[in-house]
């Protein structure tokens, strides 16, 4: 069928929305194919349907080609399964929780891991079943502090969720990369370029876990990548650990008065002032006090010694100490540990007590793993106004153990050996990962074996966010007069514009129309009466369909413009030749 | 593809499950459809959401037909739209309310008038943008007391929701008819027998309301219907009030004992016994208390009057009385108010107050449309033990006004004068109505018209439940062995059975299917290594595709079994003659 755009359910706007940050929130509005309804929370007009349903028919047609079968649960799950994981506590001040008319707890749930778990163990006893892969294309919901930038962080939004069950190792292995695969592909008809990065499995507990990032400067996420096929986020990149040095004939350490250094830059000035030699901030330990709240809500002081050139990274130290969360000392904090001296802070002191050791301070003490046995450093005293220089880890002070917390940088050793790391921005744009047992332990999904013995089934989850994925789309492809669709999810295939007021470029537009839809393509027909061709090539260029065919002047002679939309060119042709030419580059 | 059994996510269960009432309910459970995540909320399995996709196709195509254009709201909405049109407060229990991390409130929205009146009011503003109709079929949240009979009454359910927007009555009504011819062509894609019923349009405020009733001696509704056509819920019927009589010479009321008569029955005997005449329960006016709830929490008591051969209906006095809430009266409601005799309330007392009048109880008393002016009644003196008769209304008592709260009888006239009524049991499979401007004036919903004046739009709202269309489906086919679905929504449209151990059976079915396949059917193919026939047959008559091909002994030689599921017919056939069998009957 035609859509005409007299009768079509949209209007574009001339302003940008005011609450719209980034330029696919603005653009998608702009051009009607989303309204908001409440923050992070949408409707979609029949333009951003038609989107929304070419990228999940997209998803469907991979998802059944890698042999995954499409099942579907509601938004409203009871709280007992997510009780049994510990996640109804652990999604915190995210999930949006509500209790029915008898007083019983439900959540609007922000994945469904619980519930596959439970469905699989409901249905299946056997190896014999396995391996199984089931996914639905659903809403999910998670009540973010700060929705914004439309649909790339929506409160309400739509997620292709996928989980396999194995009940062995390489059976997962196997299910994983399939899946994988399939993005692959996804990305691929998405006209998508992806990095597939190492990711942290950390709280969910599994052990292989990668991210597929789009990379894009204004990405919102930081990731690495070496020359020689290295790639992780942040979170996920292990600092390469250099071999213990010899200390037996290392000096004792000095302390030494260092009036008004509380940071690193006065700390080294100071150095190179007083001391021998030449030194940079790569010398000095900084000693980082943070405050972690635990699950049951108790707050813990730990410190965290690093190279005094690298700060600590919130992401990093968020996963490092998850599921505790993590934040910067407090002023307060201080005030009840006389013991950290502020700015002189150090893993030992001449006169106070020894951080690492439990006992005399009650605070854990962790080290950059740069930290080995044998490095020397110039570090606080824990003495007001005083440093120390010469302090050798592992024979003065040791740590409670190895944390990676501290920044990565252009240039760090890739783990694997495959040379210097550089970093990139990225968005994500999916994620598998491999949990593992977790929740089938948690939930009692076991099957048996070929000996007849129970085994708990591990499990892999996949995601892709829908309705964030046509956000990126939205933002990766637009210019300063729209949105320009890849062909492969635009929602239309060709807008004819009819322009002037002679009725034979109606009536050429008309037919055309009729032509293309016949042919197989999606045709929106731009018939309005009386609206001036600025405005009508305006439209077409914000709503952004690919190609546009424009029957004017020529109209009565059997010219029309054939329109690029992305390279901006145009052609005249003989009608006809213009529906070959849209045919043939199908 | 064809689906594969031994890989399909499905279980078959042989016995019911607890918590099912209903037919529908524990076959499609017990058949692999759905799953219960908690009361009235289900997980739907690939099987099931084949059956759905299915239903929805059928609707989105007429609806296409029929001009509607397709939107998505979210679940998710905020309070102020509901506030406005006071739904917020009207729902009570039966809403889901939460908020989120700011404390702001939230609702799981019940169905979306009030989105679907804001949206049109952002994008439209003339009189030439209309009319539009716009649908979404999505997912809707209800807190029923009693989430029962599986799909058929959920508390998370899919909805088709359609609302029609136009500058006038007759635009209305045309967009009305377009919606309700759609339904007509949907219900006979979906081989649901409908009648199409009268129904209230009470407190939605609009004009014309219709349901689409499947007729059933299980339905849930009740409907009259006339051999002249007349149709309608008995919320809707409307009683044919009969002519007022003379009454210039009735006799004077006579209050008369009536010991221990505080019952129609008893009555009736008593009078009998102590007058003259012979009289039966439609002589008598039966006065009923009934407790009101208005929306602000305050509770009113009010009297209703009807001829003592009828009862209070409590479907058609929650009408007749919304948006209050009816209850019948308690015995704390009776103390409280003294003047109440119960057993022996009437209109009048010669000795107490007139009921009526408020300034004597402040109770408003109500009457049956057919007591008018000059009818006869004997009913309660509002004294204990004591009745009186040759009461004339109109003469001795007059009501604060009429309502339709009596039952609705067999043989009953219909109101357009097509003959007596009769009385049947329905399922509403789809209701559509005339809202008239009540949201658009709640929400400022105005069209500049032809002259440039401001005008209030008038809209209607059509619904089908997707989910529980698929439940009434499943209710009325199937028997003792399974489900029975019609061709356009079964999950398959050919279920192949391979039987036995004999290679050849298998290879044919593989063929078969790749056939059939070919041809452009579903095809679920039965390939299970080591299941018995009995176990596949047993699961395929469960399943309840439509058609059923065994390729079993005479497989070998080239033979195959077409079942017809619905009728048990079981044909032996080529297997060449039995493919094109299915394809001709397409």
């Amino acid at each position: 069928m035609v859509t005409r755009l007299s009768k079509f359910f949209v209007r574009t706007l001339r302003e940008d929305p005011a609450e719209a940050e980034v330029q696919s929130h603005k653009l998608l509005v702009r051009a009607g194919y989303i309204r908001r309804q409440a923050a992070g929370v949408f409707a979609w007009l029949p333009l951003g349907l038609r989107v929304k349903a070419k990228i999940e028919r997209i998803i469907r047609d991979e998802m059944a080609a890698a042999g995954a079968q499409e099942v579907h649960f509601p938004a409203l799950m009871p709280r007992d399964p997510y009780q049994a994981t510990g996640r109804w506590d652990e999604y915190g001040d995210l999930l949006f929780r509500l209790h029915d008319r008898k007083g019983a707890d439900y959540l609007l749930a922000p994945t469904h891991e619980e519930a596959f778990t439970l469905l699989v163990k409901d249905l299946y006893s056997s190896y014999k079943d396995l391996p199984l892969t089931i996914y639905q294309i659903q809403d999910k919901y998670r009540d973010e502090a700060r929705p914004r930038a439309g649909l790339l962080r929506g409160r309400e939004f739509t997620m292709k969720d996928a989980y396999s069950f194995d009940y062995t190792d390489e059976g997962l292995d196997a299910s994983y990369f399939a899946q994988r695969d399939a993005y692959e592909r996804i990305f691929a008809r998405l006209g998508l370029e992806y990095v597939i990065v190492k990711a942290d499995a950390g709280a969910m507990g599994g052990s292989r876990s990668e991210e597929f990032l789009h990379p894009t400067a204004v990405g919102e996420d930081t990731f690495v990548r070496s020359a020689g096929g290295y790639a992780a986020n942040v979170e996920a990149f292990t600092t390469v650990v250099p071999s213990p040095l010899p200390f037996d004939e290392a000096p004792a350490p000095v302390v030494f008065d260092s009036p008004n250094t509380p940071t690193i830059e006065t700390l080294v000035a100071h150095c190179n002032a007083v001391l021998d030699g030449e030194y940079t901030a790569a010398d000095t330990l900084k000693n980082v006090v943070l405050a972690l709240t635990h699950l049951d809500g108790t707050r813990e002081l730990v410190v965290v010694g690093i190279p005094g050139d690298r700060d600590v990274d919130d992401k990093r130290a968020e996963v490092a100490f998850a599921p505790a969360e993590v934040e910067a000392a407090t002023p307060e904090d201080f005030a009840k540990h006389p013991l950290l001296t502020k700015g002189y802070i150090g893993p030992w002191s001449a006169t106070g007590p020894v951080l690492g050791e439990e006992s005399a301070t009650g605070i854990r003490y962790f080290l950059d793993p740069r930290v080995v046995d044998g490095t020397r450093w110039i570090t606080g005293a824990n003495i007001d106004q005083k440093h120390v220089h010469s302090l050798v880890a592992g024979r003065d002070f040791v740590g409670d153990g190895f944390v990676e917390v501290a920044t990565v940088r252009d240039g760090d050793p890739a783990p694997d050996g495959s040379g210097p790391v550089h970093l990139a921005r990225g968005m994500e744009i999916g994620h598998v990962f491999q949990l593992g047992r977790k929740y089938a332990e948690a939930l009692g999904l076991k099957v048996l074996d070929e000996n007849g013995k129970l085994v708990t089934v591990t499990m892999g989850s996949y995601g892709i966010g829908v309705t964030r994925i046509l956000a990126i789309i939205a933002e990766l492809n637009n210019d300063e007069r729209g949105l320009v669709w890849p062909a492969s999810v635009a929602p239309f295939d060709v807008h004819v514009v009819a322009t002037g007021k002679d009725a034979a470029a109606f009536e050429l537009a008309e037919q055309l129309s009729a032509q293309l839809e016949a042919a197989g393509f999606d045709v929106l027909y731009d018939d309005r009466p009386k609206v001036s061709p600025g405005v009508k090539f305006g439209d077409a260029e914000l709503i952004g369909v690919p190609r546009v065919l424009v029957a004017g002047r020529g109209a009565a002679s059997g010219e029309v413009e054939l329109w690029n939309r992305r390279t901006g060119e145009r052609e005249t042709l003989r009608a006809a030749e213009a529906v070959a030419r849209l045919i043939a580059e199908r």
